[in-house]
C-alpha cells in the first residue's frame, strides 16, 4: 500500500521525509523533488543560524515591575478610501497619505539601525507586492530580520478579514494564501504566532475559531461595545479565553483572546508618526523645549494607569496606526529616547520597564503569568461605539458588491477544482493562458474588512469588483481549457454572467446551442435554469438524450426594467437541470418555434388561492396580494406568515456631527417603526410544470417574485430593489420582513460567517448587563447565510445569497435588511455618503436577490436549511457552447468516484504544487442539530476523486501552513469549567479520516492524474 | 620683523604652515599648533582619499543633449511658522508638518542606497544642531558623503538671510559662522561653491557684492518680479552677471546669477516629498495603474519647453520644497525610477538626458558653455508676484522686532570686542562664565528671511526676541568681566535696556552712581545720555573729573503713557558724553537736589519759532506746530521742509482670498492717498543748554519729539506710535512724511543692507518696461539704513534706526512707513494678520524710533550721512555701577593706539581661536560720493591695537572661509562692456593695507595680549 506521507524531521523542517512505500519504486526520486520547494515549505535556516524567531527572540523582561510592552506597527487596509495598489504606491495621497511601499522600504532600514526594535507586518497583500520588487540583498537582509524575530508577522492572511460579511470559505482562502506566501519565503520564522483583528467592527465567534484551527496561539482585536469594554475594564477581564465553537470539543476551537487598550493606537500623546502632531522628545539641554522630564512623567501615569486595568505586571501598548511608519525614523527615534529615559527612572526607583516587544511576546508573558482567564463563548456582535452608534448598517452596506463577492467565492471554488480536474492544460490550453491565481487574489483581497463590508469609497468598490472581473476572466479561460479537455469539444465556450436579469446573447438569438452544468458539490444537484430566449418553445435534451420538460415564460416587467438595453429577450426558458458530484452535465436546446408565446404561458394578473408543489403549500392574502401563510406538506406544519417591504429612514444627525447619522457603517433609524412601501401588492401569478411564481409589483422601485420551483423544498422570495428614492432627502434602509405566528419569544439564530449558529435574544447579551439605546440598531445582526426563529414546533428558516443585516424586533417576526441609500457620511472616516450610483443606474443602484424559505419541525431544520445553504453557496456553473455538439463529446463527467456522505462538504480541491493537491473536507452539521445528520463520518481519501490517484497524504493546520501534528499551541486555563483533555478520535486508516460535527480537516495530497 | 602669515601648501590643505619669522623662536610650537583645530581649518581628507568633492563630483552630461540637473534639496526656515528649534526637532507639527532632524537622519540614510544621488544643504544653523547629536559613526559617513560631493553644501550661512531688512554686518557675521563651521567640519569639501537665496523676497545688491567677496562662484534665487521674470524668459536672460557695486573694482562684486525655474519647486506634477499628492512612478506592470509611459511624456514635454526660456543645453530643475526630504526615500525613489525611464528613452532616439546634479555642476556647465551674459547693474526691489502683490509691507513689518535686531547687532560687535579686549577672563571672570557665541547665534537666526523681515508668526517673533535677550545676558556677563579687568573695578555692573522709556531702576534711586560709556566705533563719538531719575539737580564729572554740563527735565507725557508701570522717573538727567575709539569712558553721576524741578526745566506749552544750534536751524508753522524749513547753518542753505503722519488703510481683500490684502508680507494700500492723523499738533518745547526739544502730540497713538542737541548736525525725530486703533476694523499702516521744496524729480535713494545707495525712480525699473499697477506699494523700496532726496543743491538725508519701507511718491516727498497693524493674513503662508500685542501693550504695540535728518548740498551730504549712520548701528553700551568707585579704577580706555581715519570703519574685531583675531577694516564711502573721503586709505595692523601685540596676519575672503589668494572664482563673460581685467593694488607692506572705497578686508590676526 501507499502510506501516509508524514514526517520525521524536527520541528523545524518542513520536509516529507518519509514514506512507507516499499512497492512504489521512483518514490526516492520524488523525495528528493520534495526538498525542493515543490511543496512550499522550505527550510527557515541553515543549521549554523540559531533560530532565534518567534518566543526566543523576545526580550527579557523583568519579573518584578510594571512592563510596558511597545509594540511598533502599522495598520494597513487593503484598499479602502484608496483601492490597495494606490495605497501600495502611495498614489492618490490627496485622498489619503499612505504608501506601503514606502513604510516596508523604512522599517526594514529603521531596523537595521538598532537590533532592539521590533516590528510587526500583517496584511501579506502588501508584503507580497513589496517582496517581488526588492533585490535579492534586501530579500536576504529582511530574511535576517525575520529569523532573528526583529520583523515578525502577525496574523499574516492576505488581508485582515471582515468578520460580519466575510463567508468561512473565503476566509480560509485567504488566510491560506497569506500564510504560505510567508512559509515559502520564510519558512518555520515567517509562521505567525497571533492573530492580530484589531480594525474589524465586532468579532464572529467563527473567525476565533478558525484562528484557533490554524494553530494561532492567541487573539488580539481593539474594537468592541463601549458597554463591554467598559465592564471588562473594570473586572479586568479584557483578556479571556474564548471558546469558539459549540461542537468542538475543547481546546480545538479554544483561542486566548485579548483586548488591546487603545484601539490600535498609542497612548494618548505618544504618536510619533509623521502622520502625528504629538511633542517629540526634546532631550538637547543646549536647545529650547527639553521636555524628557515631561514626557518621562507623563508616559508613567499612563502606563500605571493601564495597569489598573488588566490582570497581569504586563501591558501592551500598540505604538502605530493606520499607514503609519511610512517615515519609521520618527517613530523608533523618539522610541529609542522613551526607552532609554523612562528605564532610566528605574535607577530612581521606579518600577517600570519598558521594551520593544510584538504580541507574541506579550502573549508568552501572559502565559508565564499562569493565570485562569474568565471563558468566553458568544461573540461580539454588534459593535457600538457609543450609545447610538451601533456598527450594524455594514452587515448591508453594498448589497450589489457584497452578492458578487459571494458569487465570486463559487466561481473561484469551481475554478480551483477544474484546475485540479483538468491538470496541466487547465492553465494552458486551447483557449490559452489561464488561471485561478488572478481570482484567488481579487478574492483575497475582497475579504479585507473595508472591502465586502462595504466601507469603502465608492471608486475602491469599484476596483474590488473590477478584480473580481478580471479574476472570473483569468478563470474562465481555465474553465474552457478544462472543459475542454474533459468533454473532448474544443467549441468556444461562452459565459453569460447577467442570467439572474436575463441576458445572455447566445441564448437570445441562437437556435442550437448546448448547456453545461458544472457542479461543485461533493452530491449531485437539482438546479432550475433559466436562460434569456426570443423563441416560443424549445426542445431539450439531457446528456442521455433524454428529452427535458421545459417552458417559456415572458420575461417579468421587473426584469425588463432593470435590464437597459443589455439584451433584448422576450421570454425566458425554463427548465431543470442535474449535474452529478464535482462534474457537469451537458443539456442541448434547440428552438422550435419562434412567434408569441401561447396565451397559457402568460401570468394571469390576480393572485392565487395557493401555490403549491410536493414539498410546501403557500397561501396569499386575495385582498392584499401578501403572503398569509406556509405550510410543509411533508410535516404537515402550517404557520401564518406574512411579507412585506419597508424602509427605516436613515437618521441625518440634523446636519450636526454630534447626532449620529445612518452611514456605510452605522444604522441608526430615526424612527423605530419603520415606513411601509406599499400595503398591497399588485399581482401577476404563472404556473407551470416547471415553476409558479406570483409577481408582486410594491411600487415601482420593489418588486418580488414568490416562487416555488417544482421539486425545491425551499420557498424562493426573489427580491428587486431600487433605485430607492431619495427625493424626498430621507435616506432609506429597505427591509424586507417576515411575520409569522412563530412564538419565538425574543429570540431569533443568525449564522456566523456560514456556519455555526448563534441565538440571539432581544435586548440582551450573554456576557453584560445591556441597557439598550437603539431598538432597532441595537438588535441587528450579521446574517450571513441564514437566520431562523422557531418555535416548540415550528422553524422558519431563511437562507441568504449574501450577508445581510437583520433582526427580530417582534415575536414571530424576522427582518432583513436588503438595501441601503444614505445621503450622509457617518463620520467614521469613509468620508461619502453610501449613495451607490453606476453609469447603468445613474439614478441608484437597483439591486435583486433571493431569499430560501423553509419551514421544518426545529429538529430536522438543519436537514433542509445545511444543504439549501451551501447549493446557495456553491451553485453550479452554467456556461454555453454555440451550434450542435460533435458527437464525441463527454456529455456528463464526474470527478468523484462516488457521492460523499450527506453530512461532507468538499470544502477545497485546489492545486498546491505540481503533483500535490491541498483538499479540506468538512463536516457541515453541528452537534446535536440533526438525529440524522450529526454523527460522525468517515472518508477514503483514497476513493475520493475518479480522475486522480492519492498517492500520499499529510494532515495541516486549517490554513496549511503547519503540519497538523507539529501544530503545538499554547494551553491557557478558563476560570471556569474543567480544562479539557485533549482527545482525538483516530482515524480508522491512514486513507480513511473521519470527520465529527462542524470539522474541517485539511490534507494535502499527493496525487497523479490517471 | 615679523612676517605676513601665508599658506604654500596644497590649495586643499588649510593650514599656516610656513612663517618668516627668524626673529621669533617659539614659531616651530606655535606651528604645530595650527595644524590641530586652532585655525578651525581641518585638512579636509587623507592623501588616499581622492578629492573628489565640488566640481570634480558632477555626473557627466552628454554634450548633444538637453541635460537635465536634477536638484534634490530641502528648505527650512530658520523660524517662521514654528521657532528654529520646533522645527529642528520636528515639534507642533499642528502648526505645519516639519522636522529638520528626520530630514537630515533621511537624506543621509537615502543618499548611502545609490552614490549616484546628490543632495544639497543649505541651512547651517539645522546642520549644526543635528551634527552634534550624530555619533562618531554617522559623522564619518556624513564626512564621506561630503568628500565624494554627495552631500553639497550650498550657501552655507547660518540661514538664509533677509536681503531688504538685513544689515550687511550682521548678514556677515551670520555667513562667517556658517561658513566657518563648514570649513571646521569638513575642510574645502565643506565649502559651498554657489549661494542660494531660493526664498527671500527681492534681492539685494549689496547681498550679490557681498556673495561675490565671499568667493561664490555664482548665486541662485526663485522670486523676482513676475514682470521682470516673464521678459527675462522671452529674451532668454534669466541668468546673468550682476556687476553688484559701482566702487569696487570689476570683477570684485561681479556675480553670476541666475533665476531658478519653477521658484525652488519641483515642476509640476513631480512633486513625490511626503508633503505632495502628485502620482509616484508606478512601474509594476502586474500591479494597477501602471503609468511609466505617462510620466516619461509629461516630464519630457516639461523639459523640452523649460529649455525654451534659457540660454544652454542644461536645465536645472529643483526637486524639493519647503522642510522636504523628510522621508526622503519617497523622493529618491521615484527619481532613481525617472532618471531611468526617462534615459531609456535614448534608445528611442530622445535626446534628453536626466541626471542626479547641484546647483555647482549645473553652473559648472553653464561656465563650460563659454557664452557672454546680459549684465545687471541694479537690484531686484521690490518684488511682485501679481499686479497688485508687492512685497513691500515687510520692509517696516514688526518694527519694534526690527530695532531689538539692529541693537542686538550693535550689541554683540561691542561685545566681541570686549572678548578680544578683554581676553580670556571676559568668559570666565568675576561675574561668571560669559560668551558672546549665544548672541552670535541668536543674531544669526534673526537674520532669517522670517525673522527680522517680520514674515513669522507671533509666537516665534517671540521666541527670536527671546534668543536675543538670552544672547544679551550671556554677552552681559563677559562686558562685565571685561571692563572690570580693564577698570579694574569689580563693582557690580548694571545695565538698563530701557532707556529709551526712561526705565532704570539704579539711576531712578541712587544717589551716587557712575556710568560707563563702551564706544565700538574706531574713532572718538560725542553722545547725549539721557537717564531717568527723580532728583532735580545732579552734578557729573567726567574721567579726568571735570565738571560736565546737564539738565534736568520731567518725562515727557508721550514717555510716561508707554511706560505702563516699568519705572518711576518723573525726570530725565541730560548730559552729553564722550568716549575714545573702541574704548570707553566713565562719568560719576551724584544727586544735589531732590525736588520739583526747576520752573525753567520744564517746557512750555507752545512752539518755538525755531530751535537752532551752531549746525542747524530748525522753524515751525505757529499755526499747526509743524515743521516748516530746515537750514544747515554752516553750508547756508535752507529747504522748505514739513513732516507730519498719515496712515493708508490697508486693503482687506474684501474678505475674498482673490483680491489680494495687505499682510506681514504685502502692502496694498486701499486708496493711494494716506489719511492725515492730524493736521496740527499739540506742543511743548523745552529748551536748554544740553538740549531743545519741541514735542508734538498729535493723537492719543501718534507723538513725536523733535530734537537738536546742541552738538549735533543732525536734527532728530523721535517718533512714537500705537497702539494704532483698530475699533473701525480698519488696518492701519503708519507712515512719516517729509515734504520739502527739494525738487527731486521723481527720483529718491535708499541703501542696499546699509551700504552702497541706489537710485530709485518712480514708476521706473531700470530693466524693464514697468507696467506700474500700485502707485504706492509699487514705488517702496527698502530703507535699510538711510534715505535721501536731492536736487541739484540740496541733498535731505533721512537716517533710520532700523530697516523701514518708503518712498518718494511726490517731487520732494520722501515718506517711510513706521509701524502696521492689520487685520488680514495676506496668504502667503503665515497665516496670522500682523497684528502684534503683547501683555504689556494687550491694546497693541506701541513702537519708538527714531529719524535723523541732514541737509547738505549733495557732494558733501555723505560727509555726514555716513558716519551718522555708523553711529546709529554701532551705539555705545552704556553700563552703570552704583555708589563711589574705588579710587584705583581706571575711568578711561581705549583699545586702538589711534584714531582710525574717517574713512575706515572697523567692521569686526572678533576672538576666532585663541590666539587669533578676526578683523575687518572697511572702507565707509563710495567711490565719488566724498571728495574728502573717497579715497584710498591705508591701515597699519601692528600699529592698530593698544593692548595687543599683532605677529602675524594673514588676508580672507569677506567670509573667512577661504585664504584669499586661494579664491579664485569662475570667470564670466558680460554680453556689453569690457571683461575687467582683475588688479589689485598692492598693499604698502605686509602690516600696511590699503582700502579702496566701499572695500572691505578681512583678516586673521595672530595676536598676544600685551
Amino acid at each position: 500500500m501507499i502510506g501516509k506521507i508524514h514526517k520525521q524531521m524536527s520541528h523545524d523542517s518542513w520536509l516529507f521525509s518519509k514514506m512507507a512505500t516499499p512497492e512504489y519504486t521512483p518514490f526516492v526520486f520524488l523525495l528528493l523533488l520534495f526538498q525542493s520547494s515543490v511543496w512550499g515549505f522550505p527550510v527557515c535556516q541553515t543549521p549554523q543560524e540559531s533560530p532565534t524567531c518567534g518566543y526566543k527572540s523576545c526580550h527579557a523582561t523583568k519579573p518584578g515591575m510594571l512592563n510596558v510592552h511597545l509594540v511598533p506597527h502599522t495598520h494597513d487596509d487593503v484598499g479602502w478610501l484608496k483601492t490597495v495598489d494606490q495605497y501600495f504606491y502611495g498614489d492618490r495621497n490627496d485622498i489619503q497619505h499612505a504608501g506601503v511601499q514606502y513604510i516596508l522600504d523604512s522599517v526594514v532600514d529603521q531596523l537595521l539601525k538598532n537590533p532592539d526594535r521590533r516590528f510587526i507586518y500583517v496584511e501579506t497583500a502588501f508584503f507580497y507586492r513589496w517582496w517581488k520588487q526588492q533585490t535579492d540583498d534586501m530579500q536576504n537582509t529582511v530574511k535576517q530580520l525575520v529569523n532573528e524575530g526583529r520583523l515578525e508577522f502577525v496574523n499574516g492572511g492576505w488581508c485582515m478579514s471582515d468578520e460580519a460579511t466575510t463567508h468561512y470559505s473565503a476566509v480560509i482562502d485567504q488566510m491560506t494564501m497569506g500564510l504560505r506566501f510567508l512559509n515559502d519565503t520564510f519558512g518555520h520564522c515567517g509562521r505567525p504566532r497571533v492573530a492580530w483583528h484589531i480594525d474589524p467592527f465586532g468579532h464572529a465567534r467563527e473567525h476565533a475559531s478558525m484562528f484557533a484551527q490554524m494553530g494561532y496561539d492567541g487573539f488580539f482585536f481593539g474594537r468592541l461595545d463601549y458597554q463591554d469594554r467598559n465592564r471588562r475594564m473594570v473586572a479586568r477581564e479584557q483578556e479571556m479565553l474564548w471558546r469558539a465553537s459549540e461542537s468542538l470539543t475543547p481546546p480545538m476551537a479554544d483561542l486566548f483572546t485579548g483586548i488591546l487598550p487603545n484601539g490600535y493606537n498609542p497612548p494618548e500623546g505618544f504618536c510619533w508618526d509623521q502622520s502625528c502632531d504629538d511633542p517629540p522628545i526634546r532631550d538637547d539641554p543646549d536647545l529650547e523645549d527639553y521636555n524628557v522630564d515631561d514626557v518621562v512623567t507623563r508616559f508613567l501615569h499612563i502606563a500605571h494607569g493601564q495597569a489598573l486595568v488588566y490582570k497581569t505586571n504586563h501591558i501592551i501598548m500598540t505604538m502605530g496606526s493606520d499607514f503609519q511608519y511610512e517615515n519609521a525614523n520618527l517613530w523608533y527615534k523618539n522610541l529609542d529616547k522613551l526607552i532609554r529615559y523612562v528605564n532610566q527612572m528605574q535607577s530612581n526607583g521606579s518600577e517600570v520597564n519598558v521594551l520593544y516587544s510584538t504580541p507574541s511576546c506579550y502573549l508568552q508573558e501572559l502565559h508565564r503569568a499562569n493565570l485562569t482567564w474568565p471563558l468566553k463563548g458568544d461573540d461580539f456582535f454588534p459593535y457600538a461605539d457609543s450609545a447610538h452608534d451601533f456598527w450594524t448598517g455594514y452587515f448591508t452596506s453594498r448589497p450589489a458588491l457584497k452578492r458578487y463577492e459571494r458569487i465570486s467565492n463559487s466561481y473561484l471554488q469551481t475554478c480551483k477544482q477544474l484546475e485540479v480536474l483538468g491538470g496541466p492544460i487547465s492553465r494552458k490550453g486551447p483557449f490559452g493562458a489561464g488561471d485561478s491565481e488572478t481570482l484567488k487574489k481579487a478574492m483575497a483581497v475582497a475579504q479585507h474588512h473595508d472591502a465586502v463590508s462595504g466601507t469603502e469609497k465608492q471608486h475602491v468598490a469599484n476596483d474590488y469588483a473590477r478584480k473580481l472581473a478580471n479574476g472570473w476572466a483569468h478563470c474562465q479561460v481555465l474553465v474552457s481549457n478544462t472543459l475542454s479537455s474533459l468533454s473532448g469539444s474544443s467549441a468556444p465556450r461562452v459565459y453569460c454572467e447577467h442570467l439572474n436579469i436575463s441576458v445572455c446573447p447566445l441564448t437570445e438569438t441562437s437556435k442550437k446551442f448546448s448547456v453545461n452544468v458544472y457542479n461543485p458539490l461533493a452530491r449531485p444537484v437539482s438546479w432550475p435554469v433559466r436562460l434569456p430566449v426570443n423563441g416560443t418553445a424549445y426542445r431539450i435534451s439531457d446528456a442521455k438524450g433524454k428529452a427535458v420538460d421545459s417552458q417559456v415564460v415572458p420575461v417579468s416587467q421587473a426584469t425588463a426594467a432593470v435590464r437597459r438595453g443589455r439584451g433584448y429577450a422576450v421570454n425566458e426558458l425554463l427548465f431543470q437541470v442535474q449535474a452529478p458530484p464535482l462534474g457537469y452535465s451537458t443539456y442541448s436546446v434547440s428552438l422550435l418555434q419562434n412567434g408569441p408565446p401561447s396565451p397559457q404561458s402568460s401570468p394571469l394578473p390576480r393572485a392565487p388561492k395557493a401555490v403549491q408543489n410536493k414539498f410546501l403549500r403557500v397561501t396569499f392574502d386575495p385582498e392584499t396580494g401578501l403572503l398569509s401563510s406556509l405550510s410543509n406538506l411533508e410535516t404537515q406544519q402550517t404557520v401564518k406568515l406574512s411579507q412585506n417591504f419597508y424602509w427605516y429612514n436613515a437618521s441625518d444627525g440634523n446636519n450636526s456631527e454630534s447626532i449620529q447619522m445612518s452611514g456605510a457603517y452605522i444604522f441608526r433609524p430615526n424612527t423605530s417603526t419603520p415606513f411601509i412601501i406599499s400595503k398591497t401588492a399588485k399581482i401577476e401569478t404563472l404556473q407551470n410544470s416547471v415553476v409558479q411564481e406570483v409577481r408582486q409589483w410594491f411600487s415601482p422601485w420593489v418588486s418580488q417574485v414568490v416562487r416555488l420551483y417544482t421539486d425545491s423544498r425551499a420557498l424562493e422570495l426573489e427580491w428587486t430593489v431600487g433605485p430607492v428614492p431619495i427625493g424626498d432627502d430621507l435616506g432609506k434602509e429597505v427591509i424586507s420582513r417576515l411575520d409569522s405566528s412563530i412564538n419565538s419569544s425574543g429570540v431569533f439564530y443568525t449564522d456566523s460567517n456560514g456556519r455555526e449558529m448563534l441565538q440571539r435574544r432581544k435586548d440582551y447579551r450573554p456576557t453584560w448587563n445591556l441597557r439598550q439605546s437603539e431598538p432597532i440598531a441595537g438588535n441587528y445582526y450579521p446574517i450571513n447565510s441564514r437566520a431562523y426563529i422557531k418555535d416548540d414546533k415550528d422553524q422558519l428558516t431563511v437562507v441568504t445569497d449574501r450577508s445581510q443585516g437583520g433582526g427580530s424586533i417582534q415575536d414571530g417576526s424576522l427582518e432583513i435588511m436588503l438595501h441601503r441609500r444614505l445621503l450622509y457620511d457617518d463620520v467614521r472616516g469613509v468620508g461619502e455618503p453610501l449613495n451607490e450610483m453606476s453609469d447603468i443606474y445613474p439614478e441608484g443602484l437597483v439591486v435583486r436577490g433571493r431569499h430560501l424559505l423553509s419551514l421544518s419541525p426545529p429538529a430536522t431544520a438543519a436537514d433542509t436549511h445545511r444543504p439549501l445553504a451551501q447549493e446557495v453557496v456553491l451553485q453550479p456553473l452554467i456556461t454555453f457552447t454555440d451550434g450542435e455538439l460533435h458527437p464525441s463529446t463527454r456529455l456528463e463527467f464526474s470527478g468523484l468516484q462516488a457521492v460523499l456522505p450527506p453530512a461532507v462538504h468538499l470544502l477545497t480541491v485546489s492545486q498546491w504544487d505540481q503533483d500535490t493537491v491541498l483538499l479540506r473536507l468538512e463536516h457541515q452539521y453541528q452537534a446535536s442539530e440533526s438525529k440524522e445528520h450529526s454523527q460522525p463520518v468517515t472518508v477514503n481519501l483514497q476513493k475520493l476523486f475518479s480522475t486522480l490517484d492519492v498517492l500520499g497524504v499529510s494532515e495541516m493546520n486549517l490554513s496549511a501552513n503547519q503540519w497538523k501534528d507539529e501544530m503545538t499551541r499554547l494551553d491557557w486555563k478558563a476560570e471556569s469549567g474543567e480544562k479539557p483533555l485533549p482527545k482525538r478520535g483516530g482515524d480508522p486508516s491512514v486513507w480513511e479520516v473521519s470527520l465529527k460535527p462542524m470539522e474541517i480537516r485539511t490534507f494535502l495530497l499527493r496525487v497523479r492524474q490517471r
